[in-house]
């Protein structure tokens, strides 16, 4: 294994991302390729096309997922990397598709370096990340979180159903139940990914070496005082349901400096008052209130001290509180074996390289339910994300594909 | 002047107030008697039929105000006392309704009385206070105020305009231009309505002597800063516009009490949150600011500090700031004349009173620019305004009312 000295074919790779990038694109809108969508399928299309060129063979599961194989046998083990390549609407370039085109690429180099490998490697392009239907459905497809009652009620925004969505291209749905991979049949999971925010572009650094992926609660908040009128009620006999959100919202700080970690995050994105007239005292705030880390206990005492400060809030000002949980994710650390096959690589490449943690969703947090997962992150400009303005720089670019690279070599050699 | 024993007649006034009441009424959903629209004109004719019951002259001018008239004697200033009977949708009983009916039953106690009063005595019900068209119309008909433009321009909610609304009932909405009093047809006028307000109902007090007619500035303010993933981006690298929001409404209590007065309130009764999505830090906060107080010059410094405060916030935070004046209303004091007339006519009486401001519109505030003007209040039930459940005791009414009758036989003998 003549290892040290591998890189990517950088024009190769180039080559791919403009390809890709071209399908589904909108003028000045971005990209449109949500999962099963005429986007979608002609990308999916191209990608097979690409993996056959290459000389790689080609599956596709019963989930859709398309997988490029190289030194595939049967009951060894896999080294598997990859992202999607479909997207939300409006998309940028980079998001998912880097993932595909990245591990497809390490595949080619792997197979044109002709170094003997003891396990098979495998790119994949997992179905409906972003969630056209729900989302991370290759993923939990593979996992086998897949249910029955999934396949029957996943619809779109528009109210066509998953299994339309599929049989309009001659596929069924129901053989995604059949997709699931048994826990030793893969070895390691690594997906590349942009980073989705501003860390590393901050940090002037190429490459983010995934420590873990934060988990996270989301609730609806409600605090209800009394509506009246803005001009004859007195500051001092008003019960203003806004005026105990905003002294929420200025605890917030306090109480992650208090009960959670460097890596928690809260965020009061959506906020509705009631009625919602100028000339009305408040007389409810409903609020939604997200917040991550990266550690399940932090998330537990961050959700008590929020929800002690809320009650204490509400009981000092006369005002009713109530939540509803929304949803809740637990946070994935990122298996030792991969981070360390990354730290390796980085070394051995000599790239300049950061720890970090994904503060977004990706499959890499589902595949860690069946084996071995980590991420590497390349830069987000200014961390933009979901955006047609995203970009990360051709140099991090091709640092972060060979780091895959050579972590594939490592984990399969 | 065998003056001080001089009463309404209650069951006269209670009758009076159940039949109006009856007029418009939804079951269940409250009035509807919006300017112009068929429970309006319905309360219109029997309102004509009252005063032509009572003896009374009946009087309609160009803007379709209806006065009851004793004693009319051309050249001779007039006191006058009244309100509207037009309403919102779904309104309560007593907003506005209340002052033309205790108008009306003054002046017919009065002319039973048949005290000899130096001056004519009219009861006046002013057209679309409440605002289908925009608010205030016959009480700025009165005062000179109506423009050919506004007549042009002024249309409700569906689009029907205020010219076409007249003329579907046989009236020239252009007469309005013809509905001017001179200032010296006029002595004093005098409104009785309830407070709209929660001040007199936990004083306990039946009758409120009112000071000043609070005015306003309207702001829609916007702190505009930068929308992130709101789990990829640290607190740190947030420039989160709702955050700047919630310092500054945490800070108006302290601007209110180092600039304002004991009338000073501050509402923020709107906001919106862009891009609006739980997952995502708002990049932009859009509010409503209505702030009041009786005196012009409290108000400018209000307006100020205010301005000053969001400023520094926006610049500590590098958020961005603009605002846009919705609308600024001047303060009336209520005038001396009048005030003195109420304050006797209550110590007469032995009906326990207070001094009190008005928090909302009126149209005593437009007739105050060509006449002495003042106001009456009575208790509102938990300050409850605008809505069925609008409620006052009987026995505030009967002494409110007996003031009014007190004060208009001061203000004419």
């Amino acid at each position: 294994m003549s290892t040290d000295n591998l890189r990517i074919d950088a024009e190769r790779l180039r080559t791919d991302i403009d390809q890709l990038a071209s399908i589904g694109r909108r003028e000045d809108q971005g990209i449109y390729r949500m999962a099963f969508s005429d986007g979608d399928m002609q990308a999916r299309d191209w990608l097979m096309q690409r993996i056959n060129d290459a000389g790689l063979s080609l599956y596709q599961d019963g989930a859709a997922n398309i997988h490029a194989r190289l030194g595939w046998r049967e009951g060894v083990a896999s080294v598997m990397a990859g992202s999607h390549i479909d997207t939300v609407p409006g998309a940028g370039h980079l998001d998912g598709a880097l993932g595909v085109l990245c591990a497809l690429e390490a595949l080619r180099a792997l197979k044109e370096a002709g170094t003997g490998l003891k396990r098979p490697v495998e790119a994949i392009a997992f179905s409906d990340e972003e969630g056209r239907f729900g989302g991370l459905f290759g993923s939990q497809a593979l996992a086998g979180q897949v249910t029955p009652g999934y396949l029957h009620s996943a619809r779109d925004l528009n109210g066509v159903t998953l299994v339309d969505a599929m049989a309009a291209h001659g596929m069924d749905a129901r053989a995604a139940l059949h997709a699931q991979r048994t826990a030793d049949s893969i070895h390691a999971y690594v997906e590349l990914h942009i980073e989705q925010g501003p860390v590393l572009d901050r940090q002037g650094v190429s490459v983010g070496i995934v420590d873990a992926i934060t988990g996270l609660f989301k609730w609806q908040a409600t605090l209800t005082g009394t509506a009246n009128h803005a001009g004859t009620t007195p500051m001092n006999m008003r019960t203003d349901a806004f005026q105990g959100l905003t002294e929420f919202a200025t605890q917030i700080d306090r109480v992650l400096e208090e009960h959670g970690s460097p890596a928690s995050v809260a965020t009061i994105g959506r906020v509705e008052l009631l009625p919602g007239a100028a000339n009305v005292v408040p007389g409810q705030a409903v609020f939604s209130l997200d917040v991550r880390d990266t550690d399940a206990s932090t998330l537990a005492r961050l959700g008590e001290s929020l929800q002690r400060t809320l009650a204490a809030i509400a009981r000092r000002r006369g005002l009713m509180f109530e939540y509803e949980v929304l949803s809740e994710i637990a946070p994935v650390p990122c298996a030792p074996l991969v981070r360390h096959a990354v730290e390796q690589s980085v070394e051995t490449l000599g790239i300049e390289a950061t720890h970090i943690n994904s503060g977004a969703a990706h499959d890499a947090q589902v595949i860690a339910s069946i084996a071995p997962a980590g991420m590497i992150f390349v830069p987000s400009k200014e961390g933009r994300s979901h955006s047609a303005a995203e970009w990360t720089a051709w140099n991090d670019i091709e640092a972060g594909a060979n780091v895959l690279l050579h972590t594939l070599q490592r984990l399969a050699g």
